[in-house]
């Protein structure tokens, strides 16, 4: 049977800063990427995370980002391999904290933002990021943009990855995505979003922007948290996917 | 045979700012109490300082303290029990993460600078801290004033504790350091200051200000690690200890 | 004729996270308090603030805070007067930064949250507040708690102030507003709320929690930017002081 | 008379944390980079060397940041323009708040670090730099490096401009600093620094590392502040531009 991961970022309110629907999406996903205090997210917060999740059964992983509230860990900072290697430790342990006083299990590391794109493109800070996550506990599993330099490195380390997708993005005929700077990146009709995410765990191809077919391996789709929209969009996908047949289990499972 | 742990403040640096002497102190003490990034440290300190007590085989304590780098941990701030608890948890959570990286166990925590002394007297803030440490790991010890609120809210969790005293600081006949704003709070003399020390384990008594003797407790002993004085400090005490027949031994051990 | 200024905290958005109608409650108010950064508000929205309150014609003031984001300044933080003193000069001189790439003026200062209530009550951080502000620029008023030390040392340093009143909430005897851990802090109903203003205005007195009349000084009112009903209470508060015949004026005019 | 400003960077300390000799180099410099709180220096530091460099009668300029205390500010952080411009209006509006608290001026502007040379190559960064000086003090003089975009930018924005030109760092033939990755990028030697400084503003060359000369401009000199030997270097460079007869004077006289 056809099985997939579907996961969403979440914990990313910040003291009175409220952002998300966390408790309503956890109702949809089957993995849940908790802010760890870097770019979003509080120790409140993130145990109220931890628990919500724990509640719902759905798997729980750390999202760690650069240390930038104010620019929700989007800028790209220049930081070394080795600095990235302790931004990471530290952060998966910081959540992996309220993780065994809550008596649940890390499942997964998802880097945020711009860590999560440069790591999908440098290959020095992707290997940095495997052997942190590999480091603190090998039984991970590291999420990485599907053909990205993340996924390469977290295999190398030995670590089980996740290739992840994206159902409102549009492809490039390299794999890549297209940049959110062009027009045509974001895919705004819902039915086609749901339409490319099947066809990429059905087929394991995407229709890239010049009209190619593209391989693709998609193993967790990831979803937005955000605003109204996303928590329809949410249902939608989980039910269109049972639908089609494709079993929605966490990734550790 | 009488026996006693040794510990001190590590890991203090931030970025390009040093601070201490870990490396020479780390050669006198028993445990380490590492900084975690709220009120001094940063990701890569934290590292280095693990893996330099690591190699030196001093045990490895968290050493939380509130977000302040600015006022060193030193500031009371007003925050609820439950804040103080998630605080707490994030911060050995995060040390943790070194630790297991590095395949070190981590033995103790103990709080730093005003979130300690408030511990030492508030029995709410004491039991938050002691449930976050249980919660985390109960194996780890906790540390705190001794005779203060911290150790019997320690105790009551079912914690391992270890009663701390100061060589360098004069006391109430309550049991209580007096205050730093008090003439008469610190020992400046190097030997009045062992000495007291000595008396604390062999008798277990400290003579108080007002010149009576006080009951008190030492499982562990304050060394301050700042400064060219520290270190021959910390020598001193560490020699002396051991001509006096105290076994200097890590408080997990 | 009877005048009133009508201030409201702005600019408290951070990043990402979006917290009130800025644009909205500005139509409203005569007076607003930007954020400066330290617990709520970055450069980006502090420019976007002071440029929308320059267009409505709204008073222009610093509202600096503790260094406490997660806590939103909430949080007590004690720190000595001349800390305290610093922390003011530092966030007038930003948010100035702003005013005067503007082209305006700075017309006021408030202190925030945790900040403004210890200095309501405490004479020595009263001061440094009033100094910091008299030092920076000697024409800035001053906003604090009617009959609180604020007030007082601002009298003294030369400063112009602005007793502040509040719509929403309870008094004591003493003239002290009733604490929000109190079941009778808070009043719900926006008619009364309106009432109470309007006499503070006309006569002067409020009436306290035990039934008894105290004497009160408005030069301010207080309403809150957050929520959908903060909107229409700053309609109504403004149309119904108009009504009754007294001016809205910004405290500078 | 041939002239020229010597600047130092200042008021690094943070905290607890203390960096720099202020004090003591003070006595050798004419201009004073002031940290504004973002990569290094927190209120108090700032209030402190702003008096220092007032009783010296040394020029005191703003040395705004990447917001980066761990990373000292020397991380590239992607910034668009705008927010860059609003950080820099920020820390100038913050540093003039002491400035003014004092009855100083502020006399200039040297944004630090990876600002600092990302302005140098980046023309867009470069314009919001100059704009945000120019809107909030139009007669501010703007440090950048000598050729560099900063300095161009500068210029087209209606500022004075100072050229700064480094003494213990090579130059390319382009004009460009040799990167620090380059095993020859610094001048170990002080009086060979020397020597290249006293040329550069003597014949307004510099020999680049191929050996050929290239035009400089050379209107300040930056020295180092960190370490014993900086305070030897700044006495022999300020001696021996003496002893050459080229004046020290603060850029802004």
């Amino acid at each position: 049977m056809l099985r997939v991961d579907l996961n969403c970022d979440m914990g990313e309110s910040f003291g009175a800063y409220k952002m998300g629907n966390d408790e309503d999406i956890l109702n949809y996903v089957t993995s849940a990427n908790i802010a760890c205090g870097f770019h979003a997210g509080d120790p409140s917060t993130m145990k109220k995370t931890v628990n919500l999740a724990l509640e719902k059964g759905v798997g729980i992983g750390a999202h760690p980002g650069f240390n930038d509230v104010v620019g929700f860990g989007r800028r790209n900072i220049a930081m070394t391999p080795e600095e990235v290697y302790d931004l990471v430790v530290y952060q998966i342990g910081a959540l992996n904290g309220f993780v065994k006083a809550s008596g649940a299990t890390l499942q997964h590391v998802k880097p945020h933002g711009a860590l999560y794109n440069m790591a999908a493109r440098d290959r020095n800070l992707a290997k940095a990021i495997a052997k942190a996550v590999y480091d603190v506990d090998s039984t991970l599993v590291l999420f990485g943009l599907s053909g990205g330099e993340l996924i390469l490195a977290g295999e190398q380390a030995g670590l089980k990855t996740a290739s992840e997708v994206f159902s409102d993005r549009t492809y490039q005929v390299t794999g890549e995505l297209t940049s959110r700077t062009e027009a045509n990146a974001l895919i705004e009709d819902d039915n086609q979003a749901v339409e490319q995410v099947v066809r990429m765990i059905k087929e394991q191809k995407v229709q890239a922007t010049t009209g190619v077919d593209v391989a693709i391996k998609a193993d967790t789709i990831c979803i937005h948290g955000d605003g109204a929209h996303a928590l329809t969009f949410a249902k939608q996908i989980n039910e269109t996917l049972k639908a089609e047949g494709i079993e929605l289990t966490g990734i550790g499972k």
